[in-house]
């Protein structure tokens, strides 16, 4: 495969800590409900598996939020769940509720019967990124993502969302020889998927591990972070000798910055409680910082966005400039941005991190 | 009002940074669902509210852990929203629902209507305090306590629960004029309603910021923690010559430890993904810590409850042993006890704090 040369390479530069113009910025689950035609496009595909399994409605959905704001990155349309689903537990979505599972993995024999999946079944996923990345032309570069192991192991134990993770967690402390090996599993799937991926055309990869926060300090090292190493191990680093950044996110994980700082990555999401500065003395050179602004800025007034995100590029300070390598920061939100926010502050933030990015830069 | 002298003092010596034979233990919600004599009791009040304005049921289920437990400390049975339905938004509890109020405050009209609440409509809560510790009888001290004007000012702005605190956080961004002027309402409020606690009886106070932990950095400060040292700055700290002690908990604080070390209190209570050795290393000298077992421990086995209890005690370390003051530790889940726990996994995990915590000073 080839594919047109990269436009804005302001993405990638900065997760792998070169100097940049402007701080890039991207946004988790920009291609969403908040935009009237993503929800256009989800009524035709009937329901959201429908809209993740169509190559041709992943694809335009993906480059939706990109004829509105000035993005520097493309993620895939795609949900964190497909790796159980391709496991055969059944992903099935009811409108205004979260992932169901139709089976669940909690016994012995449950985990017996759990192996890698066979990739052919999410082929709908390379597919849409070939796709995507044709449809994109250069533009921006793309995203490929997956849920963590432990992630992945929270909604196949509960079957879905949980408020207080009783049965996953019960389970962990009950049967950690299944939980270890529900993991294991897990991580090695994700690897696979993840480089797959990678092949079919992602620029880079992100990990998202949105449950990590609610593990207790050194269950979060045993149970999560142990095997997001496992799966960081497996995966490609470049491919046809171009670089593949690699970022991993844990929501609730500011905690465990002096463990995450070691992850053979190059870049840590942070939520919005992580101080940047302190974040970045504690990371020190190793790794660029993506985050961390809260999304419900985004339902104040136009000043009050560009005033937060002001503040928030502010407590990163200026990041690297000049040749070699340094501290660099990735704007983002610090989870994903909300069904309910204004289309037209996504604009104010967007052109907020650009404008007052090249001005601290050309303050330093 | 005089009442009969305290027989075990280990809960208010540990508070006060004194050496204790053992690490003192008592449970956020112990009082709760999780109790079939406490679901008898409610069953007969016919609602929360119905159990908690009455002061021989709050006294009744207040009692009823210490009845099966080894427990060191009774805590009130009330909610943290009795203040701001005296301030007159109408709390009602659906059953197997959440908190419900029946007026929100999200409007300028709204902000200006609220005032510190007259606490003859706090009344039945005073006197449950009275009735209790006279029911204790000197067994274990009682704690009083209160949301955080920032956990009340959740539940005021939203009206109940939220996933996301997207109506308290817009007003916060749009408007911190309004939101500052909730708070400072709701610190001044609840400065009374803990001073009335401790006349009526009440041997040291807790205040819960359950919903801290979802601020952004620097928002915390401000909308938080500001407001938890306005009410600390205005209690009272000992009664007929004996110390109150005062507790601060923030769920999900623990990256803010440094923030939090300098307040007024005695002790700081952390949720379970704190270190203990190293929340103990960086408030140093100042503050007792409490905490913070995961509650869903309580769902495995005896024998791993019993290794989770060994791990936390030891995460801590041994405690202050001798004349004078140093670190000391309260054993507490990291949240309010799930409805679902076994009551037999509570008797396991009281003994085996009191067990293993005598073991390692046997050993220091």
């Amino acid at each position: 495969m080839s594919f047109a040369p990269l436009q804005n390479d302001t993405f990638l530069r900065a997760c792998l800590r070169q100097s940049t113009a402007h701080t890039p910025v991207w946004l988790m689950r920009q291609a969403g409900r908040y935009l009237p035609e993503y929800c256009a496009t989800r009524a035709k595909a009937g329901s959201f598996m429908g809209l993740a399994t169509n190559v041709d409605y992943a694809t335009e959905v993906t480059l939706q939020p990109l004829e509105r704001y000035a993005l520097d990155a493309a993620i895939l349309f795609s949900d964190i769940l497909t790796v159980p689903d391709a496991m055969g537990l059944g992903l099935t979505f009811q409108q205004g509720e979260g992932p169901k599972f139709a089976k669940t993995v909690r016994t012995e024999a449950d985990v017996a019967t759990l192996a890698v999946p066979d990739m052919d079944k999410l082929r709908y996923v390379f597919d849409a990124v070939t796709s995507i990345r044709k449809a994109l032309n250069g533009r921006v570069p793309l995203i490929g993502f997956s849920g963590s192991p432990w992630t992945l192991a929270c909604y196949m134990v509960e079957g879905g969302g949980s408020d207080d993770y009783r049965a996953v967690k019960s389970l962990m402390y009950s049967r950690p020889d299944l939980m270890h090996r529900i993991l294991a599993i897990n991580a090695d799937s994700v690897a696979v998927y993840l480089n797959a991926q990678i092949d079919a055309g992602a620029q880079a990869v992100m990990v998202f591990d949105s449950w990590g926060g609610v593990l207790a300090d050194g269950k979060f090292q045993e149970f999560s972070l142990a095997y997001t190493k496992r799966v960081l191990a497996q995966l490609k680093t470049e491919k046809d000798g171009v670089k593949i950044p690699r970022i991993v996110f844990t929501k609730g994980g500011g905690l465990w910055l002096d463990d995450m700082k070691g992850l053979d990555c190059e870049a840590l999401g942070l939520d919005w409680t992580v101080n940047l500065a302190k974040a970045r003395a504690a990371v020190g050179d190793s790794k660029a910082l993506q985050g961390n602004i809260d999304p419900n800025v985004l339902f104040a007034p136009p000043e009050a966005i560009e005033r937060e995100v002001a503040a928030v590029l502010e407590s990163f300070g200026t990041p690297h400039q000049g040749a070699g390598t340094g501290p660099t920061h990735i704007f983002n939100l610090g989870h994903g941005i909300s069904q309910y926010t204004p289309p037209e502050s996504v604009k104010v933030l967007v052109d907020a991190v650009h404008t007052h990015s090249r001005r601290l830069r050309a303050q330093a």
